[in-house]
């Protein structure tokens, strides 16, 4: 039997073991700080009551003869998938329910979606970024170009026609510098894959922290895109479902016109190889598009969304050169006096005894960079800030 | 962009839109008539109540900031391995946490896997079978053999020594056959792969409808396994997760044997392709494993596997050959006068108005066969076995 041999070329990533180590070290030799997490990237506030009260009911119905449900469509329930389906339609995206797949999250079919195309396909991906996207196409031994985003660029990185592509990650908001294209940026990418017959596999995982009304949330808003591009969204940060798993993947059925049936290849794909999602958490993902639910939802991305507002100003105060976190969770600051990411980590640890993620560990144009999330509670937020800034 | 091509290759399945097409077009015909369905592949039976009580904890859990969980680890939680641990110690098999992944469901795992083995090699595939053997196998572009499974080897086909093979699948309890391998023949699969450097993917997905204690109800309770095999496990069956989606596999260190590391190969692939089941799945599934879920469990099994005896007598009486139905719900028998398995069907549809499934659908060997499952009700399998008894 022989081995997938690129499972030996992904490399081993220590970031966040690193990261683990020097706050427990730190934490030892000074048991008196209190030491403050601004690093982590998941959701601390719960779940909502109405996706609690969905998840309560369900599991009672499952639990009566009368009501109890086996094997759903791989696809997810219609319920559900038509939910979706309105939330686009009321931005104006129209999609048919057979383009809307429910996912166990968007981290799945990211990698799952690979299996649709050949291993001699060549993958542009942007640096820094999500390391998954990096790291599946190694598994699947792919040639990989990396596009630079850097300060030059706001870490938005744009088509560059010398360039050959076929398969194109982007991911707005984006993870890790929660920068945001606009309507435009977009469009040029829509463009480019056009013109290349390439596909774009577009991460949407971050949508709903775009407060901005003019920046597209959907790639589908761009004209064209449904010629070329694939969107995966999530349930995780926009309601709390990073322990409960629930995300959607919009697949075109015009991508029929890069000269094959993508969308039917998905549900050959899905019905193969995965037999949906709990019953149970599709009734919660369904109460997360209800009045109640968006209500509800809406005020945890709110909190979320004042604390970046308490980074980024305190950055700006500090003057401290930073992007992200006025339509994401995410706020991507330039380590100061040119230190590195991981100096600058140690910095802040024994300064101000704040714990953040060094960018270099979302690939090399990382390096000299700090990224800064909002999902602390408000209290710790707001401390953490005011040392910050006595520092600097 | 290019597609991946073996797709083109996997052929339509109309097993089950087929038969849903003729009950239809029979049930508009004869709208007077009862039409008893024994073909169903599904659990009818609800969640017991101690994963339903598990479920409702959870899920208020989910709702508090104080007990509310974000990302779980992407093997599984603890004290769900932990409570697999012990059921395998149970059965005399000892196992470290670190081998036990829990998946949401047999299928993903049994398809994901092929992730870690390079398109080169040879597989080896019982015919009739379980279909997304082949389907995931040919959409990975690998070379096929089958091996006959037939009336001569009782549906329990052995190693033939001048086949050379590197991935071997078992199925045992059978789907669809129902057969089951002793300790003996399993024995064999193992002494075969070692033998080859080859790898078998053992499902398990059947094995708490095992009666006789003297059959093996894990590989793992075979000798060498563990440096040969990987164990595919669902709670599906066991305790109508068919719709909650629970399963776990079982990859042990030993495999290092076949020289690589495939537990942390796996571990890679987990972490990198999959965020985890839900927690209040995998708290739901963790109930199955307590006193009294398996005491619940067991009633519900119990009650599938008296419908499978009234089955099996039926046919012994009314002189139909079949094997199946003893330590499995699944029922395999011979179609009568020579009837192909469709024949049988429209047969058995017009005399009795009992459906059931083609043999055919399950691979060539499986043509002249049919198979039937002890999951419909009581009354119903009494009755529908009465009209069988009638007709022959």
């Amino acid at each position: 039997m022989l081995v997938n041999k690129n499972f030996f070329n992904v490399s081993e990533s220590y970031l966040f073991s690193t990261i683990a180590k020097k706050v427990n070290e730190f934490a030892a030799k000074h048991p008196d700080k209190k030491i403050i997490r601004m690093g982590i990237g998941d959701v601390t506030r719960p779940l909502c009551p109405a996706v609690v009260g969905a998840l309560k009911r369900a599991a009672l119905e499952m639990g009566d003869a009368a009501t109890f449900r086996g094997y759903g469509p791989e696809q997810g329930y219609d319920f559900l998938r038509t939910a979706i389906k309105d939330y686009y339609l009321r931005r104006g995206v129209e999609l048919e329910l057979e383009e809307i797949f429910i996912s166990d999250g968007a981290k799945s079919d990211i990698a799952n979606i690979l299996d649709l195309f050949a291993a001699e396909n060549t993958v542009l991906i942007p640096n820094p970024v999500y390391p998954v996207y990096l790291d599946t196409n190694i598994m699947g031994g792919r040639k990989i170009l990396f596009m630079d985003a850097n300060e030059q660029n706001l870490f938005l990185p744009l088509p560059d026609r010398s360039v050959k592509a076929d398969i194109i990650y982007i991911c707005s908001p984006n993870n890790p510098t929660g920068a945001v294209y606009d309507t435009e940026g977009l469009k040029k990418w829509v463009d480019y894959a056009r013109g290349n017959g390439a596909i774009i596999l577009f991460d949407a995982a971050y949508e709903a922290y775009i407060k901005d009304d003019g920046l597209p949330r959907s790639i589908f808003e761009i004209e064209g895109a449904e010629e070329c591009a694939i969107e995966f969204c999530s349930l995780s940060k926009t309601a709390g479902f990073t322990g409960t798993r629930c995300g959607y993947t919009v697949v075109p059925k015009a991508l029929s016109k890069l000269g094959a049936d993508i969308n039917k290849m998905w549900l050959r794909r899905q019905t193969t190889k995965f037999n949906g999602v709990a019953y149970i958490v599709q009734r919660g993902a369904e109460a997360v598009f209800t009045p109640d639910g968006q209500r509800q939802i809406r005020e945890s991305i709110g909190y979320y969304m004042e604390n970046a507002g308490i980074i980024s100003s305190a950055l700006s105060e500090a003057g401290v050169w930073h992007v992200g976190g006025k339509n994401s969770p995410y706020i991507w600051l330039k380590c100061p006096d040119g230190m590195s990411s991981w100096n600058f980590f140690d910095y802040l640890l024994e300064k101000a005894n704040v714990v953040g993620t060094p960018g270099s560990g979302f690939g090399k144009n990382g390096e000299g960079y700090f990224r800064m999330t909002a999902f602390a509670s408000r209290e710790n937020t707001i401390e953490a800030m005011e040392r910050i800034k006595k520092i600097f």
